[in-house]
């Protein structure tokens, strides 16, 4: 792709449009290309593929940082809702690339599903954009994006350059290492992982029982092309995800079945 | 599989345990095995694969039906939430089936990624537990289950004896037919359609612009293959879904960017 324009660049994430991650990516994205920031006014962690259909959305215009060239709404919305709005409401065009993160926190094999960050990307997707969802290995508020900086600055470039098959967008997660420690970047699949739950059950003060949701993932996919094998040896790694979800080696089995 | 004992099955949704929906697949399932409901306590369309991280969640035994042989709790939570719950803290074992539904409204084609109905589904699909998810697609909650019946047992009874692959899930969409207009059952790929949004701006009382998420389902797939194709000519679709998301034929393009 040759630009006559600066590419526009549509910003979202789950964790809220004040969150470090988005800031970062912001900032990188301003190194880009014009930039368009419609992102959740609070937290989104875990909503999936989420959309509001039960529900009034806002979307405001808001200045975060004085003097920085982007344009920002704050919306009430999931982030499917969010990247909804931009491409409807907001924008002036379809933009040239969508990126949403930096989550804090991995959305590496299975989490994908469970995903705020990647769903801002799948939704942008589905409606022919070339899209990035980025997470970093760091759970924490005040994790350090630095080392964030270049990968994601490179991914999104050739990004631009190259353009998505149509039906794939990217799921970047990187891993919790200084930048000279990350020894690259990663194509790969999916690992084949899942969680064991363990619900934390208590009593509350009127005596009714509750639980918090807690659990531990477990890995047993030996594979050296998968996600999980790439971070856990120091990559980057960049699995295309689509959101054809037919199981077309499944089909024939199925039409076996006594209907 | 030849059952020593009753099939254990789980039943969810994401129209809330009293929709009219889930208490036609309650009925349904009552005559194949020991049935346990594990559902929202009140309905989560849209929810997509949502999961609570960040709040507490209640799950309490109810009875809804004096004299029905199911053990049904009424949970807080989303429906991935319910079946992590029912698999944890509720069931004696990991079930021999799971169905979600039946949904009011139509999960086919790209509404698979925003169904929360699929994602009790999916949820039980990573847990290794054969599971469908049923749509019917007529969203009113006065909508006319009885020709449903007979299709959601037999598909329900082959799920049962065959199993389903590791990994893949089943998305089941019912036309809104009489029974005897319905042709038959055909296993479909997902069709590649996607949502033209429209959304209705307004004002509040108090002057601030809102939105409705409204929209225009666009199909432009004009496969015979496709779940959008079966609907439209009178047969129940059957999708195998897969929850390994990675677009494996995406991954040589992806290999030759500089990286």
């Amino acid at each position: 792709m040759a630009f006559t324009q600066k590419p526009l660049i549509l910003v979202c994430n789950d964790d809220g449009i004040t969150a470090p991650g988005i800031r970062t990516l912001i900032d990188v994205m301003n190194t880009l290309g014009d930039v368009v920031v419609v992102a959740p006014d609070s937290p989104q962690s875990g909503m999936g593929h989420a959309i509001t259909v039960n529900d009034t959305l806002y979307c405001d215009r808001v200045v975060i940082d004085q003097n920085a060239p982007q344009t920002e709404y704050s919306c009430s919305g999931t982030p499917a809702d969010c990247v909804k709005l931009a491409i409807n409401e907001v924008l002036p065009r379809i933009p040239d690339l969508c990126v949403s993160g930096i989550n804090h926190g991995s959305n590496s094999s299975i989490n994908v599903i469970y995903s705020g960050t990647m769903s801002a990307a799948v939704e942008a997707g589905t409606h022919g954009i070339p899209s990035i969802g980025f997470s970093l290995l760091d759970y924490q508020m005040d994790a350090d994006f630095k080392s964030s900086r270049n990968f994601v600055k490179t991914i999104a470039t050739q990004c631009l350059k190259y353009g998505l098959p149509q039906g794939v967008v990217l799921n970047v997660n990187i891993p919790k290492l200084k930048a000279k420690a990350i020894k690259g970047i990663k194509v790969c699949r999916q690992a084949n992982a899942h969680w064991v739950e363990n619900f934390d059950r208590r009593t509350s003060p009127l005596g009714r029982q509750y639980y918090w949701l807690t659990g531990e993932f477990v890995n047993e996919d030996k594979g050296e092309d998968t996600d999980e094998w790439a971070l856990k040896n120091g990559y980057v790694s960049v699995v295309p995800v689509q959101f054809d979800l037919t199981a077309h080696h499944a089909i024939k089995d199925i039409n076996n079945w006594e209907f």
